[in-house]
């Protein structure tokens, strides 16, 4: 399955929690893991908390201090930290799934990593039973 | 299933492989994988060499300098350097099982990451058959 | 199926995604997604852009400014920067097939990641399937 996104900001989280829920309802998965892969080479995807925005929030302005925008690179597209955060966060995650419940924790969002918006982006989702 | 670990420090690297071989065996899992899911926001978890403990101590040190406890964070909790730390390590690992064996490498062991310790914590494992 | 690579130099990303098309053909997996595991404690696997050889050299380049070669590190072996990258990149990744095709974006490639080399190395591969 195939979730749309658009990102509205260079750099931005966005919370996909919902939608892949959805999803492992629409599939019907009662007991396995669902693979959340971003198909993109300047986004990526993390669990992290959902509840309060400062936590993402923290998570890109440390990044970006790390890896910063206008950095030392070879690279002539001008994108490369996108990519070395692409790397860093990974480019899918997998959430496991019992009894048709996403086995995340009280505060566990799955958010949608843009290094290099805005864009329409995509994710691919994809239900794996256990057996 | 689901381990309880009760770390005791801030930041601690816990070994928790005989635990995940364990699992496999009484699942009776003869080839697939077996997914390592950390279902908290301050923790994550990687797999690293077990056998030197200045390898697990490094990482952590390392990290702590280039993302330190009291850096320039919004996030009120204090704790904005472990969410990204978490992050970083990733929430799950995928092992390969065939034959019943994890397929680590020699040097390979699975550890829990703590990064706002100590607390009790969970980590929750799935066995995924390959087909 | 394992993969037999001999990196050539200390600090080197592989393009191994070929290998791993290659080996989906030959095990007939229609649905469901690989998985790539590296067993090796200084080496990781990463997914990001294949077409630009300047990308994978900033990742490179980048990461070894943050985390460099000869840092304060206790872990008498001197590699300890390459089980820091290792874990920033992590030991596996996740890559989903649909109608016997890797789900891979445009510009989306598997790298092996050598931080520690020359050496021999092995990447290990698994089909699961979706149900």
């Amino acid at each position: 399955m195939l979730i749309n996104i658009r990102t509205n900001q260079e750099q931005q989280f966005i919370d996909i929690t919902s939608q892949v829920r959805k999803f492992v309802e629409q599939e019907g998965l009662k007991d396995g893991c669902v693979v959340v892969f971003v198909p993109h080479t300047t986004a990526g995807v993390t669990i992290n908390e959902n509840s309060d925005p400062t936590v993402p929030r923290d998570i890109i302005v440390t990044l970006d201090k790390v890896f910063p925008v206008h950095g030392d690179y070879t690279h002539l597209e001008g994108n490369s930290h996108a990519h070395i955060k692409a790397s860093l966060m990974g480019s899918s995650c997998t959430v496991l799934v019992e009894n048709g419940q996403l086995q995340l924790g009280t505060w566990q969002g799955i958010f949608f990593c843009e290094f290099d918006g805005p864009r329409h982006r995509k994710v691919l989702l994809k239900a794996i039973a256990s057996s």
